[in-house]
């Protein structure tokens, strides 16, 4: 855990010392970046809810190692979110993600607490553990996206 | 380093153990999965090329961080190879994947550890050994490219 916050810490750190445009070329490869990175994340907090739900028989090694990819995923996306990049289509950021910044970062963090707290949580073998943290950490997502993404 | 390598042994571990396409609900969704892996790695193995080539001034801590989340990332694209789901466009992957998987995966054991090597390298804070590790690394990507994706 320690080792996992620090690096979700350098990398908050490095995103903060570059200027996110900086990272990227053109702004269309950050787009693709921030998407490819929410769909790694995704994928694998996926899986967590197929047996979060009963959906899937729960394993307790591979809640681990998801729940691990998710926590460290989860720091990538917010790099993309550079200037220029909302849209008007389904799943496309509004522009309140620029206007309101600290919000959205606010709601970013919020979410990357949660999951790190997910990624302990699945460590502990126990579905009920795994259950309680991954709504906390589905209702961080949904929340942020109900504020700042087109449905 | 220690750590790194047993997230990677369990990643590793957790592929092996699942069917591939168990992991994914339609064969898109397991090549949406592996581009998605494709391109966040690509982007930060991209950072460190460019310090490599001189193309941006050398960052040590920067070129740690950006090593760091390519080892990482390197391990999940593979379980997105299942079968079916080869393709003769630009980038698309041969059908040789799948005929000749005990190589393909050689290729991708071959990439792992030569990342792994480069994520410990660029901890030096030298831009010369930087350089000789992403060369190396460099050359694994492209060995496997040539052999198994189409041009």
């Amino acid at each position: 855990m320690q080792r996992l916050l620090s690096t979700v810490a350098a990398v908050a750190g490095l995103a903060t010392a570059l200027p996110a445009a900086a990272q990227f070329q053109k702004p269309e490869d950050a787009v693709k970046y921030r998407k490819a990175a929410f769909t790694v994340m995704a994928t694998h907090f996926g899986r967590l809810g197929a047996m979060a739900q009963g959906k899937v028989p729960f394993d307790g090694a591979a809640a681990a190692v998801n729940a691990d990819i998710v926590a460290r995923m989860s720091v990538l996306p917010y790099a993309g979110f550079v200037e220029g990049t909302s849209g008007s289509e389904k799943g496309s950021p509004k522009a309140k993600v620029w206007s309101e910044r600290a919000k959205f970062d606010a709601a970013a963090k919020t979410m990357q607490d949660k999951v790190a707290k997910l990624a302990v949580a699945a460590k502990a073998n126990n579905v009920d553990t795994l259950k309680a943290a991954f709504g906390a950490a589905a209702k961080a997502c949904e929340a942020c996206h109900d504020e700042f993404r087109n449905e």
